[in-house]
């Protein structure tokens, strides 16, 4: 595959954050009625202005910059101290062992984690199973490192209460056919369905019979709703199983600007993922290490506050999308996404993102770039100001009124 | 080729910063004598404790955060008003127009900026041509790229006065057969050679000739000793040209810690790379980049006195290292960087540097990095305390003819 074929395939035209370069040409025609005013709301990523970085970052920052060069140059995979720091803490979450200094890596993001992840266990020809709708970033990764994508179907409108709603045999289906790395979102994102033990548990005992190492990207597992009954992978498979697990506080914690994310599990695969990074970005910036120290310590309560602060918007804002009729949406029990399906339109549903804008000041990221068949909906950050969050779906819902087929 | 494959030529056990992870097994047959007692200096990296960042850094990170989301979330390619502040400073510093909205792309580190850069440019099988000695990560990029390497000899040693020595037959030789890509470092990562005005010219010539896309990395081409002359290869290339040109602040500025890069040049090109660091990493870290209002912008007087600080190291231990009488060393003319050329040891080179660390406290990276040709080379990052610079070059000499052949 030549390099221009290659880069065709990576778009980023629709992808979250990157609107302000879309050109709006064209568009005049479509246009129905008058702009719908009210304050912007960009649901493509979190607004951590509403939802300020968890307390002590800053200062945890400033005490890595006066540690001088040894915050500044660590180890490739980061700084040994935090390193055994976060260990436990990873392990008590996920309730399985963490190894400080083999099996754990920390990186520029979940992002950062991710790359290297995919390319350290994907070789070009390979096969990778990865579940439709999934993480923006997943496909666009396989196509990158010119993997063959074997795509497994999640059915959340559909799935039973309790379920995410993936097809297991379909899965088993892609492991039996030759599947090397099965990557997933869990909370799913956009989704934002949990697994269900059950469905995690098949997950791990088809990777072990089919010898597939998995990639879970856990990135808004601490961010759940109602007592929602989450298992870790890794915390089924035998310790020497080649599973990686991916985290970051750039989520939940609203950390985003320093950027920060970790992966951790069998030791093989982290050091591959470290020689990687030592040609890829080098090391997660230095001093930006230093704000882990603070992570999964928070003040007592902190999270219980955060995850109801967004309980609170998620629930108005799911009311007033099915205040429409015929908008559908499932509850999500972990995450700040919402991921509703829309009536047919008289517009493409690619033009009808850019009239939302347009006319609503409204970013949604459209379905599309999570799974070619989710044409139909769009994913909505809700990690928002409440009050302008509501407002902005109120004039979603009255476009998709005006624009309805 | 299999991932295993690909990863087995990815080893970092010698790069720079990861000397902790080396082990001394078998190192206690080879000692002869004594260890050598001193304060321990790590010349993989630069001291940021004995050059500490420039002026204003940690405030702007402050201002950064401050600003909140905006700050924290910015465009792949990097904030628009800070690419709006850097363009000109960076058109000025190379003598050629960047367009800040198309041309300009901030990433995690030079690092980042290499790899999106090389990964942009060459798919499996594309040949690129790389100099020898030149910094250690190129042949590793082409190598997870599976590209085919094509070097060409940079003869710093035996060059002519104000010549860096490359090969420019092989040069061409290399063009005509078909390479796609050439990637050099300008100022030369290890030699610390600078392109003559006509090497500069004849690079540009032969590119241009043969429809070369040419990536420079100038990340030391602001730490000049001298007055010496320096020519920006885009200065003298059409300006829609396929030319990329990097350079950060982690060196010369000491602003490693936060991890910042940049690259310019064609739009084509940048935009392919803004595409790859959506999936790599996102983006430099968002608050980090506010750093970068203050570069190419210190205040008065502050880059002369870091360059003479860093010269009179230099001189100091170029008259250390040429006592010696067997050591040939080149005088640098720019960047932190000393390779001497050692003689014949009674050791392997490898063991001869893990000696140096263990006996004597003094890292150095073997030549081995840079050239396959280097063996009986090290780099030495000058950019330390002075005092402890110039005790630890005497250790390293008296070990030379401690295990001299």
């Amino acid at each position: 595959m030549t390099i221009e074929a290659k880069f065709r395939r990576l778009g980023t035209e629709n992808a979250p954050g990157q609107e302000v370069r879309q050109d709006m040409d064209g568009i005049g025609p479509l246009l129905r009625g008058d702009p719908l005013p009210g304050r912007a709301v960009d649901y493509s990523h979190g607004d951590v202005d509403a939802h300020p970085p968890a307390p002590g970052a800053f200062d945890l920052f400033a005490a890595g910059v006066a540690a001088g060069g040894a915050q500044a140059y660590t180890e490739y995979r980061g700084d040994a101290a935090i390193r055994a720091l976060l260990a436990p803490r990873l392990a008590a979450f996920t309730g399985a062992p963490v190894d400080a200094a083999e099996g754990l890596i920390l990186t520029p993001g979940t992002q950062g984690a991710l790359f290297l992840a995919v390319a350290a266990t994907l070789a070009r020809g390979d096969r990778v199973a990865i579940v439709q709708p999934d993480y923006f970033a997943n496909r666009k990764l396989a196509g990158f490192l010119e993997a063959e994508v074997f795509p497994v179907r999640l059915d959340h409108h559909g799935a039973q209460a309790g379920q995410a709603g993936i097809d297991l045999d379909q899965l088993e289906k892609a492991f039996r056919s030759g599947v090397r790395v099965f990557l997933f979102s869990n909370p799913n994102n956009p989704a934002g369905v949990v697994f269900s033990p059950a469905e995690t548990g098949a997950i791990a005992a088809l990777a072990l019979r089919y010898g597939v190492t998995v990639i879970v990207d856990e990135l808004y597992a601490r961010l759940r709703y109602g007592g929602v009954d989450y298992t870790h992978l890794r915390a089924l498979m035998p310790p020497e199983a080649p599973v990686i697990t991916i985290i970051g506080p750039s989520k939940t914690e609203s950390l985003s600007g320093y950027r920060l994310g970790a992966a951790f599990g069998q030791p093989a695969l982290i050091a591959r993922m470290e020689r990687l990074q030592a040609i890829v970005s080098l090391r997660a910036p230095g001093y930006g290490q230093a704000v882990l120290r603070g992570w999964f310590d928070e003040p007592a309560g902190w999270m219980e506050a955060r995850i109801r602060a967004h309980q609170v918007i998620r629930d108005d804002l799911l009311r007033v999308l099915r205040g429409a009729g015929d908008i559908a949406v499932r509850t999500p029990q972990a995450g700040s996404y919402l991921f509703p399906r829309l009536p047919p339109l008289a517009v493409d549903p690619g033009d009808f993102v850019r009239i939302l804008r347009h006319q609503a000041g409204v970013t949604v990221t459209p379905g599309t770039e999570f799974s070619p068949d989710a044409g139909d909906s769009v994913r909505l950050n809700f990690s928002q100001d409440h009050e302008a969050a509501v407002a902005a779906v109120e004039r979603m819902v009255a476009l998709v009124a005006r624009y309805r087929a």
